[in-house]
């Protein structure tokens, strides 16, 4: 069996979780608590982050090259469209997310306020967390403009752009740093990649010390 | 005829001019001052970077997506291997480099001494500088170590991961950045590469204020 080293609310691994479970493969979940830097852990990824994924008799790092693999390895249901244009739109958006979301958003919002206090590095930098909540409604705007063209973000059927996009707004309502009630089309959305069986495991995600708002796992929120 | 809106010493934008020319895939070169964010360039890329790609009526950004979009579409001759794992390597090392090379070695040498200048914005941090030269050695040594293992960076082909590694060394070289006597199997592996035919632009590259030293294009290095 599968096994992935985690932390439950990295967007990066959270994507690589979505991608198995629609995919129906079975994975151990162990959580690695990669900022202290054990030695077993280091020699599994030198470069000491998660995810790190065992699977098929290799130890594999990196969330956009594990998506990748296991995209062409277990090909069904497929996440990715057939067309290189419509390949290049799922892994811009993925980089979108990724890079540009992750830096102005995530890193302010969800490192400030839950990773700080769980890596024992202080308190939240309050400009930084300002900066966050301003850039989200950007990022929502953004969104909705391509739902108002789209059924799913990268066009007619969901894909790794729409998983990589749930990841980091499901780690950030789980802190209730998404205000659903900026967009019906983004939160129709979320309604609706909530629901898939493969997002139970992440709906039922708890972090020591940082309960969910009752919202975060109710499909009707 | 495709069109390349670029900066010379971008590893980026090199590993797109890297993967057009190996595949004769004929395309303008266009400087773009993106940093000066003219209001043309910012409507081709609202993310207001370079590389960004005018190719088969589109316009793309991230080099990520353009290099697998290329890759896709015109296949020969191939950057990738044909396995899921063998691509997952290449993937893999293409981010080690436009990542975690670019963070810690390229942003703290090439961006410190040539961008800041370019860009108006002021004098080199001198910690950065040594901070990078640190970085770049065990840079070279983990490459070092691959090719040993291997006669290109992820395996007995040249792929992607050569063209990304040697995006970023090529661009650190224009500056004399790079010890090319740190490793003999570096060094030959950086001299097969210099001399195929689609380095050829990249060999000739001036950067005003900037003359390249005499071996940046020698092949005899």
């Amino acid at each position: 069996m599968a096994k992935l080293y985690h932390v439950p609310l990295s967007p990066f691994c959270r994507k690589v979780r979505l991608s198995l479970a629609e995919k129906k493969i079975e994975c151990e979940l162990v959580e690695e608590r990669y900022w202290e830097e054990s030695p077993e852990f280091l020699r599994r990824n030198p470069a000491g982050k998660v995810p790190v994924l065992k699977i098929d008799g290799r130890t594999m790092a990196e969330s956009g090259p594990i998506c990748e693999y296991i995209e062409e390895k277990y090909p069904e249901p497929a996440l990715m469209p057939t067309s290189p244009e419509g390949r290049y739109e799922v892994r811009r958006l993925v980089g979108w997310f990724d890079d540009k979301f992750h830096q102005e958003v995530t890193s302010k919002l969800l490192y400030e306020r839950v990773n700080k206090k769980v890596m024992g590095r202080g308190f939240p930098d309050s400009g930084n967390v300002k900066s966050g909540a301003r850039a989200i409604k950007y990022h929502l705007d953004y969104m909705a403009w391509l739902l108002d063209h789209r059924r799913w973000l990268a066009g007619d059927k969901m894909t790794l752009a729409d998983f990589a996009a749930a990841a980091h707004l499901s780690a950030l309502d789980y802190i209730s740093d998404v205000d659903w009630n900026r967009s019906d089309v983004v939160k129709d959305w979320y309604a609706k990649i909530k629901s898939r069986p493969a997002f139970r495991g992440i709906l039922s995600d708890q972090v020591p010390g940082f309960p969910p708002p009752a919202h975060y796992a109710d499909l009707d929120f």
